[in-house]
């Protein structure tokens, strides 16, 4: 589309939880957008299973393959929670204590029940010559590690790390998505949306067809680097569809 | 844990619209638990984007180290529906009519107003070799070429494939899934849990926290390919958890 460079980052998210279907995946919907917001392209999504082979071959793969790589899970206090010994064996190094990580779990589990026992200082473990990512939620840090980014698997707590790390990413242009709903069957308006995107280079339109209320319906979602052209597009694009006899619906349905 | 064969699927979901955040998968959820009923073990998932050359090389790296493949996504009438081509340039094979699929959507569009349009023709379109999956739910047929079964991605049609192909696929032993939950921090029990999961070979316990109603409270799930293990060592766990003070709840939390 352009010729910037595009950043691009891949996000691992690691759990039997997650593999096995008991427990839907909220992390790919939140890192995704914070990730375009920094002008960082969400290239790939891995889940992947507790297991240190499978996380540490999956993170040299794609850590090498992006600018950032992500993952999600698995930094509890539990014997289940592998990951800060995925990733060292990733990294080829040894899992150290980190001493400002201990300093914050002494000061998170001072005042509260039980203590900061032996599994609650299981986080304060990290891969030698790590930094910690800040968790104002609930105290234990996500980890950095080289362009690795290694957050909590409940979603509200990767959530306070994301904040956390807001503004501090280099990246390129957001991609702008602009979307027009109708109460169209896709098929229907398929040569009207191919004819849409190859009139505009620089944009790809998506269609996304659903079946609600009885009726069939699609959102077209028009994306861009370049918003003016993205809008433009989208204008264009609820012309046409109103003239072929559907009353388009702008931000979609 | 046994010497038995394990058999093993990935799962790969196509689109721009998971990836960027803007949907919420829904495949995994239903692909997963559906694997195991046949004794598949889901090993891993992989969500990529709207392009051929990835969709490809994704496909031809999972159908050669799992037995089975099956994707969700981009099988529509629209332009930015590539998972057919992709498939086909994936297995080196032209892009063909396959007959007994347009004459599914002939009858399918028959009555329906616009009748059986270039655009959902495409539908009928595999790559040369393939067998169809049938869709009860909405005509235009799923796509099956070698071990990779080519799926829907609206959830209500992919649940419609998958159950057409419900007892058709050879797999090995279920994964049998015990759950306890308890109102209890999940690091205050972190000991508890590691010995009995110690104590009993052939289980694996996972514990997964939450924060709901301003309580934290965790469920503990064993699960073994042997049932009676499983069951077995969740009525063991259940006991420990009582005798620390948590009062254990079957069937989680």
């Amino acid at each position: 589309m352009t010729s910037e460079r595009v950043w691009t980052a891949a996000l691992v998210v690691i759990g039997d939880e997650i593999l096995s279907g008991r427990t839907q995946d909220r992390n790919v919907g939140q890192v995704a957008p914070w990730l375009n917001q920094h002008g960082i392209r969400l290239a790939e999504v891995r889940i992947v299973p507790d297991d240190i082979g499978r996380i540490a071959a999956t993170v040299n793969e794609l850590r090498a393959a992006h600018d950032y790589l992500f993952t999600t899970g698995g930094i509890g206090p539990t014997h289940d929670d592998i990951t800060i010994d995925a990733m060292a064996h990733a990294f080829g190094v040894p899992v150290v204590e980190h001493p400002a990580a201990r300093k914050i779990l002494e000061d998170y589990y001072r005042d509260r029940p039980g203590g900061l026992t032996e599994a609650r200082l299981r986080m304060a473990r990290v891969p030698e010559g790590a930094e910690l990512i800040a968790n104002p939620s609930s105290g234990a840090p996500g980890v950095k590690m080289g362009n690795v980014f290694i957050m909590a698997g409940v979603p509200g707590i990767a959530a306070s790390m994301l904040e956390a790390l807001t503004g501090k990413l280099e990246g390129g242009k957001p991609v702008v998505s602009v979307t027009v709903g109708a109460r169209a069957p896709e098929s229907d308006v398929a040569d009207l949306l191919r004819e849409t995107e190859a009139a505009n280079p620089g944009v790809a339109i998506g269609s996304y067809p659903f079946f609600r209320d009885g009726r069939y319906g699609s959102n077209f979602v028009i994306r861009s680097e370049d918003g003016e052209l993205a809008r433009r597009t989208g204008d264009e694009l609820s012309s046409k569809l109103r003239e072929a006899g559907y009353e388009p619906v702008d931000g979609g349905l």
